[in-house]
């Protein structure tokens, strides 16, 4: 069937497959244009890529038979949630058929005793702590943005309070997954462990879309702390901010949030938020505790620690209002930088390192930007070894574009080569796909292999992870 | 070359086999009948299964050369590390060369900074523990039994302390594995966290040797507590023992251990271990903190619970010596089962269930075997929603091993239908492959997909896990 649908054109079997899925869906298909935008990119540097038509299943038995509307025709398929990535992992790169998971959004199960809860894949992470508010339970992870469930799970998604209670890896349970040909499969259970075969869930988890389409997923959830705590710290270098968050990290102070920020950071986010920090290193802290002593206890022995590291000015917030504008100034970074270069276009880093390397890396990425044509202020999640530095570009400058990729590629080689990833929660999409080989070395064969034997036509988000790169590959990339 | 092979037969090609290790390995590969017993069986009631021959490989190079003799003369391979599994993991069923681990038993490096250690497959957990010392980070996972790390990264291991510290799945960041065709792959990183392709590293924790050979594994460490502490509680019933469990976990108290043992098994426990707790469904708890008075303020929170729940004679173990003749006693368990009935084979059940259902589960399953011929006690790893039921089985008698198996498949199935696992932290091997089905439905065949792929010729210890079952697959398993 597939040889003989692929000897006609991909216009006419795309026709087709737009054809059978009008009969399904109904309104819910679109080839409007303006859509069809929407749809054509994450948030980020990375050129668009329309789709050919956008999809709004309801069900996961509606997204089932969109996989095998795409089966029959041989049409590319790209799951959609939030728009938020960073890395081009939305953006219909070979055409196809965009499955935008929004009108999934229900809460399937909260079960307190069981501190779980279950949802479809197009929930909107704020949508889900709204719904869980008055249950004593919240889900933590936090990227920023206020991405879809589904494409936090899609790209192994983490952020602020990964230091304490992990990242999608760590937090999600079970899942419902929709195949290349449309089975649908049921991963992991809601038991808290198990060793009864392979761990599915973690194939899917971080796949990008590339293996399937999923469209339910339980989650771990955490008891609202009792009581909470935050704190800043200024440094006179980002190697003494680091040390201390590794001495935090090593005396198992439990930190809910351990964030550095560069002098340059913390400058323009003063400007923005009107904020007073200090412009200089800074670490922002964030405990949860049992009890108010418990929050005092970690805030005490913090504070010890950075007064060895020749911290400066530690300020406690203890109050929720001075805590809430904390945080808000930390998540407004990114509009921040935008404000730095007026229509700047962000291009950001993301590597991660083992925490004893990330110190070196960061100031020798410093150097490497020092003399770029564009500021590249760092923010980082330094009790997971993993930062960002911000490169503000202007849009319409391809040379400014090249500049920061040659950069990228230096800071990337140099954390492979300290033990590190070359991304610690944004993901490959096509911008990194040329490191896998760096990084993976014979692994990135098992995982094609994995590919293959999963996606073996190639129709699941193609172009994007492990799919051979011109670069390394033979080119044959997508349709 | 694999067909020209397999026109021979099976005895030709091992002893051409056995002649290429005798060349790589001289006296590290053995044919000697005793020392192929000693690999023929882990700790179970499992029959046993000789291996033709046991290879001794000092380095991962070796191991890939031995996988490449295996895919020569097209002959499988068992890994073996202490023998320790309990469900017929390491049992020869097809023959083949059993690769035991245990001559790789280094520590590569310890990264305190990182609270990283990187150890060759085949070193003893205690022998870790041992090398940790005085670093001021242990590594928390605690089978009960002294397994190799190996053999605990391929079956998911877990035990007391999974209820904070997590199981393998939770502690293992990166693996070196030998594949069947020979090729050595790296996976995951020293990074905390990655989005950087899909997750290896989880897919070979838990493959029970299925898919590859694990040589070097990364752990995550833990720092040792500042200050610990233990309590013991008994209840009038199980479910009021369970709910104190449950309660525990949602107020977010991060119990270090939360054990249960049914009235039996404390009675067992008491004559073996000559302690004293009352004979009745019993809590041993185990606290963790970074101070003296976080340790008390737990025990108290928990004391507060367990009077909510009818708990009776709250006992607090402060002293080191008191809470190591506590664990004593515990991990004593599976040798008091033994002394129940002399000479009698232990056959374990391994459910892990939502922990909302566990008390249920319980309830039920005692009732099944109130009428049995055999004994059969309880522990459980209750904050995980895991327990066992130890079957302590006349080795002589094929009608209580057949009544055993008829217990279990009831348990299994109810676990099942409320939402369960048929495993919690034993594994697959053998026995419980035909419940795989009822477990994953469509989800097997994507894992018999992923064994396809990475290991086509079946060599890597065939007939566990995945492969067909005679019940419902094509019977064809092994050689």
């Amino acid at each position: 069937m597939a040889t003989a649908n692929l000897a006609r054109s991909v216009q006419d079997r795309m026709q087709d497959a737009i054809g059978d899925l009008k009969s399904l869906l109904g309104d819910r298909l679109t080839t409007a244009e303006v859509i069809r935008e929407h749809h054509s990119h994450g948030e980020s540097y990375h050129p668009a890529a329309l789709p050919d038509a956008v999809v709004f299943p309801k069900s996961t038995e509606e997204v089932s038979a969109i996989m095998k509307i795409s089966a029959k025709h041989q049409v590319p398929v790209i799951p959609f949630g939030a728009g938020t990535s960073m890395e081009a992992q939305v953006n219909a790169i070979h055409g196809g058929i965009t499955i935008d998971m929004r009108e999934m959004n229900k809460v399937v199960r909260i079960s307190a005793e069981d501190l779980q809860a279950t949802v479809e894949a197009g929930i909107p992470r704020k949508t889900l702590l709204k719904a869980l508010e008055n249950t004593g339970f919240t889900f933590f992870i936090d990227p920023g943005a206020d991405a879809t469930i589904g494409g936090m799970t899609s790209t192994r998604a983490s952020g602020t309070t990964a230091v304490r209670y992990g990242t999608m890896r760590e937090n999600v349970m079970a899942l419902t997954v929709v195949l290349a040909d449309g089975r649908v499969i049921h991963t992991g259970s809601r038991a808290r462990k198990s060793s009864a075969g392979y761990d599915l869930t973690h194939l899917f988890v971080g796949a990008e879309g590339t293996l399937g389409v999923i469209t339910e997923i339980t989650l771990r959830l955490h008891p609202q702390p009792e009581a909470k705590g935050a704190a800043s710290c200024n440094f006179p270098s980002i190697r003494d901010a680091v040390e201390t968050a590794i001495e935090t990290i090593q005396l198992g102070v439990p930190v809910a949030r351990i964030e550095l920020m560069d002098e340059a950071q913390v400058d323009a986010c003063n400007k923005y938020s009107k904020t007073n920090y200090p412009v200089a290193p800074t670490l922002f802290f964030e405990f949860h505790g049992d009890s108010q002593r418990n929050v005092e206890d970690q805030a005490e022995t913090v504070k010890e620690l950075t007064e060895n590291h020749r911290g400066m000015g530690f300020r406690s917030f203890t109050t929720p209002e001075e805590r809430e504008a904390l945080w808000k100034m930390r998540h407004e970074a990114y509009f921040a930088n935008c404000a730095i270069r007026k229509g700047g276009k962000m291009f950001t880093t993301d590597v991660c390192l083992p925490i004893s390397r990330l110190a070196d890396c960061i100031v020798e990425s410093k150097k490497d930007v020092a003399t770029c044509s564009f500021p590249a202020p760092v923010v980082g999640h330094v009790g997971d070894g993993n930062f960002h530095m911000s490169f503000i570009l202007d849009p319409t400058s391809a040379a400014e574009l090249a500049e920061a990729k040659v950069v990228e590629e230096k800071i990337i080689r140099r954390a492979l080569q300290m033990g590190g990833t070359c991304t610690g929660e944004h993901g490959i999409g096509t911008g990194r796909k040329k490191y896998l080989l760096d990084e993976h070395g014979a692994g990135l064969e098992a995982m094609r292999a994995i590919k293959q034997a999963f996606d073996p036509e190639n129709r699941m988000n193609p172009g994007k992870m492990v799919e051979p790169h011109p670069l390394f590959g033979d080119g044959s990339a997508g349709k």
